[in-house]
C-alpha cells in the first residue's frame, strides 16, 4: 500500500482489494456492535477542505473517529489561504503541526497530488476538481461486491455529466482495474473530448444499454450548468437521461440503482427509483464510513506517528 | 420514555420529572468533580444546525462530549442542503453514517418531528420555529426546582414576545405538567391569536401580576421584529413590560429571575436585575448542560449502538 | 504561574522559564513517539475567535487534544454576539458552560483582560487587536533557544510593520525579560509614536543592523494595509525592508531567520530565504503545538475542572 490515496487511476488491483476486503472485516465488526476501534488513538486527521461538501467531511470525521483518530477541521474560507497563502504554506503548516493524515478536498484537479510532494504524513484526496473521487470510487465498488459478489465480467453503466464528474473519472478506472466493464451514456456534449485513456464504451441509448446491465449509477446534474449550452434543457435530459420506474422496467433482475448523492429527486431519477428496493443509495453512504475507515486504518496504522517527526 | 424529545406538550409527567431526576444525579456528580463519564463512548451525536446558535450547539456539544460520546457539527449553511437537498435525504444520510442522535435546529416549525419519521436514531428538538425548545423549559423547570423545590401548585409568570417565542410554549406545556400555574404577560399584539390550547391565564398587567409570582421569566426581544407594527416602540416595550430594580421589588421574598439569553439589558431586563440574587440566569446555562447530559443519557444509553445498523 | 496567559509584558522572567522547560520537556516525550497525554481528559478547552485565524485556532486545538482535553470551537461570527450580546455575558455563558479555560482571540486590545476578571477558569490571549499575541512570542523565545542555546545576551532584529503588529510588541517584552537585546527596523510611519515603554533599540537601517544579529525576525506585510499613505509602495518596501539571499549574506554565521507565518513570499521574504537552512519557520508552527501544549498544562493541570463549579 502506498503512503498517499490520489486517484484510482494509479491503485494497483492488489490494493484495491486489500481496501475492500479491509472494509469488509470492519463492517463485520460494526455489525456485531463494537462501538468505536483504538487503533488510531493519538493519530490527527485533517480535514483540509477549499470547497464545502459537508457530507464528505462529516463521513470523514466519523471515520476517522470510530478509529479514535483526533479530527481537526480546517475550512479554508476566510482563513489565510484565502489571503492569498500558498497551498505549499499550508501544507507545510499542517505538517509542522503534526498532522498524521491531511484529507483534501479542492477545486484545482491535482492539487492533492502536490500537496503530497510536501508532507510526509498520508494524503488522501476527497476530491480535486473534475479530476477524481477515489473514496467514492471505492465505496462504490464495495456497494456492488456486497451486493452483487465479485466484479470481474460485472456490466457498469454510469449516466449523466460525464465531463463535469470526478465520481465517473474515478470509477471508470477503478471497475476496469476490478475487472468490470463501463458503459459511459451521456449527451455528446457532457462526455470528454480526448477519451483515449478511459478504459470503457460510450452509448448515447440508455434504453439499449439498460437490459444488458447489472449496475445502474446515475450522476447528479449541476443545476448551475443547467444554462449552459452543452446541457440539454432539465425537461429533455430527465426524458432522455433520468431514470424512472418504467426505464428501471428494462433491468435485468437482481440489478441495482447507484447515486453519489445529493440527489435532484425527479430530475436525474424519480423518487419511486431512489426508494425502492433496488436502490443502494442509502447503504452507500452507511459503506462510505467503513471504506474511509479501511483507507484511514491502512494508511496510518503502519506507520509511526507524526508527532514530533519535526522536532 | 419514549425514543425522541420533540416537544414538551407530549412529555408525560413520568417521563419529565425522569429527566429532570436524572439531571440531578448527574449535577451531584459533577458536583464531585467526576469529570468525564464514560457513558455514550462509542456513540455519535450530530447536532444539525439550520440556523445558527452558537450557545445551543455548545450546551448540546459540551453534554455529548462529558458523556464521551463523539460529536459532529453539521452546519447547514453552504451544505448540500442548502443545494436543495430535501430534509428526508439528509436525514437518510446522517442515518446512514450511523448517528445515534440528531440534534436539531430549525427554522420550520414541525421539521424535528419529520426527521423523527425518517430515522432509526434519537431526534432531539433543538428548536424548530416558533413552535418549541424543549430542553429549554426543561432546564428551566430544572433550575426553579432546584431554587424552589418542587413545582406543583407554582406560580410563573412569562413575560415578553410569546407570540414568536418557542420557549414560552414549551414552557407553559411542561409547567402545566409538572402541577405549576402560568401567567402570560405581553402587548396583546404579541400573543398567538387562538390559545385554546394553552394551558395559562393571559394578563395585561405586569405590576399587578408581580405581588402574585414566584418566578418571573422575561423573554428575549428580537430586535429586527422592533419595527413591525405589532411591535410597540422600545421605549414604550421597556416602559410596560421591562423588569428593573423598582418593578423588581413587587415581587415575593424568594421569588426568582430567569431570562433564557442572550439579553438585552437595559431593553427586557435592566443589568442591575439580571447580575442580582435573584437572578438565575448563570445557573440557567450550567444546568442546561446537565439537563442535556439527561437527555443524552435517557435517550442513548440504553439502546444498541447505531454504528452498522444498516449494514 | 498565574490564572491566566494575557501578556508577556507581565510575565515573570520564571514563569517565562517555566514554559520554556515545560515545552522542552513535552518535545522529548514527543520525540519518543508518545502519542497523547491523558494530563487534561475531562477538561474543556474552549477556543472563542472573533476573527478568523485558522493557523493559530488549530495549532492550540491540536494542542489541547494531545492532551486529551475536550475542544469546543466557538466562532463569533454568526453567534449571539454578533447579535449585540456582551462580551461580559458570552463569558458568563462559557463558564457556566464549565469551560477550563478559554483561548480568545479578538479584534480589540484589552479583551482577554476584561474577560479574564469575569471568569473563574484560565484565559489565554491568542491575540487581541495591535496589542499582544503572547504564546507567539514564547514559541519564538523557544525556537531559538532550541537553535542558538539561551537568550541571554542575543541580538534579535525584528523587522517591518511593528505599529500594527501584536507579534512585535509580545516579543520586545518576552525577549527582554529572557535577557535578549532587541532592535526594531522599520519605516518610521510603521513605529509606534510613543514608545516609552518599549525596552529595544529602533534602527532604519536593515543593512547596518545584520552583521550584528542573531535572529531577524520578519513580520508579515498586512497587503489591505498597502495603500495607506503611512505604508512604502509594495517594491519600496520589499527593497528597503524585504529579506533576500543577498541580504541574508550579512547576516554572522549561524544566525537564524524566522516568521510567524503566513509570508508574503516574494514581498518581506524572498522563497530561497524562507526555504533556506537558517529558516525556523516550519520548526515554529511545530514548536507552536508544544508551547501550547506547555501553557495549557501549567494553567490547567493544578487545578480542579471546572465541571460543576458552579452548582
Amino acid at each position: 500500500m502506498k503512503r498517499h490515496l490520489l486517484s484510482t487511476a494509479d491503485l494497483s488491483r492488489e490494493d484495491a482489494l486489500l481496501i475492500l476486503d479491509t472494509a469488509e472485516q470492519l463492517a463485520q465488526v460494526s455489525g456485531r456492535s463494537i462501538k468505536k476501534l483504538p487503533t488510531l488513538r493519538g493519530r490527527t486527521v485533517v480535514n483540509l477542505f477549499f470547497e464545502d461538501s459537508t457530507r464528505t467531511r462529516i463521513s470523514f470525521e466519523a471515520a476517522a473517529k470510530r478509529l479514535s483518530a483526533d479530527v481537526i477541521n480546517f475550512s479554508a474560507k476566510g482563513s489565510s489561504v484565502s489571503k492569498g497563502e500558498s497551498l505549499k504554506d499550508t501544507a507545510l503548516t499542517l505538517q509542522a503541526m503534526g498532522a498524521d493524515a491531511v484529507v483534501i478536498r479542492h477545486g484545482a484537479s491535482g492539487a492533492p497530488h502536490r500537496l503530497a510532494a510536501w508532507v510526509d504524513g498520508s494524503v488522501v484526496n476527497a476530491g480535486d476538481g473534475t479530476h477524481e473521487h477515489p473514496t467514492q470510487a471505492l465505496l462504490d465498488a464495495f456497494t456492488m461486491r456486497r451486493r452483487l459478489g465479485e466484479l470481474d465480467g460485472r456490466r457498469v453503466t454510469i449516466v449523466g455529466d460525464v465531463l463535469h464528474s470526478r465520481v465517473a473519472r474515478s470509477n471508470v478506472h477503478l471497475l476496469h482495474t476490478l475487472g468490470a466493464e463501463v458503459t459511459l451514456v451521456a449527451p455528446p456534449t457532457l462526455l470528454p473530448v480526448a477519451m483515449d485513456d478511459w478504459p470503457c464504451e460510450v452509448s448515447y441509448d440508455f434504453d439499449a444499454v439498460l437490459p444488458k446491465t447489472d449496475v445502474v449509477m446515475m450522476l447528479r446534474v449541476q443545476h448551475e450548468r443547467m444554462n449552459a449550452s452543452y446541457f440539454p434543457s432539465a425537461r429533455e435530459y430527465s426524458r432522455r437521461y433520468g431514470l424512472d420506474p418504467e426505464r428501471m422496467g428494462r433491468m435485468p433482475d437482481g440489478a441495482i440503482v447507484m447515486h453519489p448523492g445529493p440527489m435532484n429527486r425527479g430530475m436525474e431519477i424519480a423518487a419511486e427509483v431512489a426508494d425502492g428496493e433496488r436502490s443502494t443509495i442509502v447503504e452507500q453512504v452507511t459503506n462510505g464510513v467503513t471504506v474511509r475507515m479501511a483507507v484511514l486504518y491502512l494508511l496510518l496504522s503502519g506507520s509511526e506517528p507524526a508527532i514530533g517527526g519535526n522536532q
